[in-house]
């Protein structure tokens, strides 16, 4: 599949190499056509590899992850362009975190809104699926790293459709299909979002970030 | 010990009956002297259990348990009377939760706030601990009710006599104290309320409160 990886961080570059390794062609977009942080993936990562604007990817992506920084997300989607969303599967990955007042950081949108939903209206033609913003990057695409993968993952979303797809590329990746809760419409990303204040938390008091949610039942 | 329990609803019940049946001493506390629910309560929980007003309750426990709705816990303690609560341990179970605009309800204090903090501010004698706000009542003091008690409950608070004081407490029903995650000061409340967005949208999904959250590692 052809997938375009929104943000050069560690969490833009982690998704997209996981996604290389699995054939997928990646195209990884940023402000510039040609990046720093980029070009040292792709140099990496071989023919599947490839880089240009938020844009070019976003052109290029069948499915579009938003990797880059909460408070970036909806100015980098703006340049990755309307056009180019259109009808397309945009994984937003991104929480709302704000770092101006220090740590641990607060939430720029919150309570009756969401990063999620605020992305979706403001594109209304893309189908946005929210998930993997609760969990460390290195655990997203390899959940077995902590608990033998026996953790949760919750995604939301107004496209049933949108959500198989994105669970079955989940599921590829060795999530156990039980273990992703779809919680219900792109509004439930309140539910995840909200969660980021005490992951923070924990990340401080256990000093890593191998550790996950799960709902015990 | 000699316990006081604000509140005469479901989480004031529940607490208030599991503590009689380890032989604490506990007053119900409400806004009247004599309160229909109390009564039965009184009626079925033998010698240990008591009534009165939330300042009968506060004034008679060692240690007091808000257990009202968050909405209303700062009028009842204030009703309780500070000096009632100078100097001891208020283990605080509430939520800001606002159902004001329908389900799923917000939280009234979010984000760079919180209602645990509120209250210690409001009631600097006191010792605020905020535990048990994130699961079901009937788990609070049943843990093994599900997976074997094997899931997370999160404390925090100022005074760390007070919270070894309540871990002490908690373990007695059964909670392993390794499962009990201290994550430090009261503004960590923060952390812990803003679980409920998702915890009641999973009560939804589910259709029971029989879960709670896991740090899987």
């Amino acid at each position: 599949m052809k997938i375009g990886v929104l943000g050069t961080g560690m969490v833009g570059n982690t998704i997209a190499t996981a996604l290389v390794t699995k054939q997928h062609e990646v195209r990884m977009g940023s402000r510039s056509a040609v990046n720093d942080k980029a070009s040292q993936w792709v140099s990496e990562n071989g023919e599947n590899a490839s880089q240009g604007t938020f844009a070019d990817a976003a052109q290029f992506g069948e499915i579009i992850f938003n990797c880059t920084k909460g408070e970036h997300s909806i100015e980098a989607l703006m340049l990755a362009g309307e056009k180019n969303l259109e009808g397309k599967i945009l994984v937003d990955v991104s929480n709302p975190l704000d770092f101006s007042k220090g740590m641990p950081p607060t939430l720029f949108l919150v309570n009756d809104t969401s990063l999620g939903e605020t992305i979706q209206a403001a594109f209304p033609g893309a189908k946005v699926v929210k998930t993997l913003n609760t969990l460390n990057c290195l655990l997203m695409l390899n959940p077995g790293k902590v608990a033998n993968g026996d953790h949760n993952l919750f995604i939301c979303g107004n496209d049933d459709e949108a959500k198989k797809t994105v669970k079955n590329l989940l599921v590829d990746f060795n999530w156990k299909p039980d273990n992703i809760i779809d919680l219900g419409d792109i509004t439930n990303s309140r539910g995840t979002e909200q969660l980021l204040p005490i992951w923070i938390r924990l990340y401080g008091l256990l000093g890593t970030g191998d550790f996950n949610f799960k709902i015990a039942k």
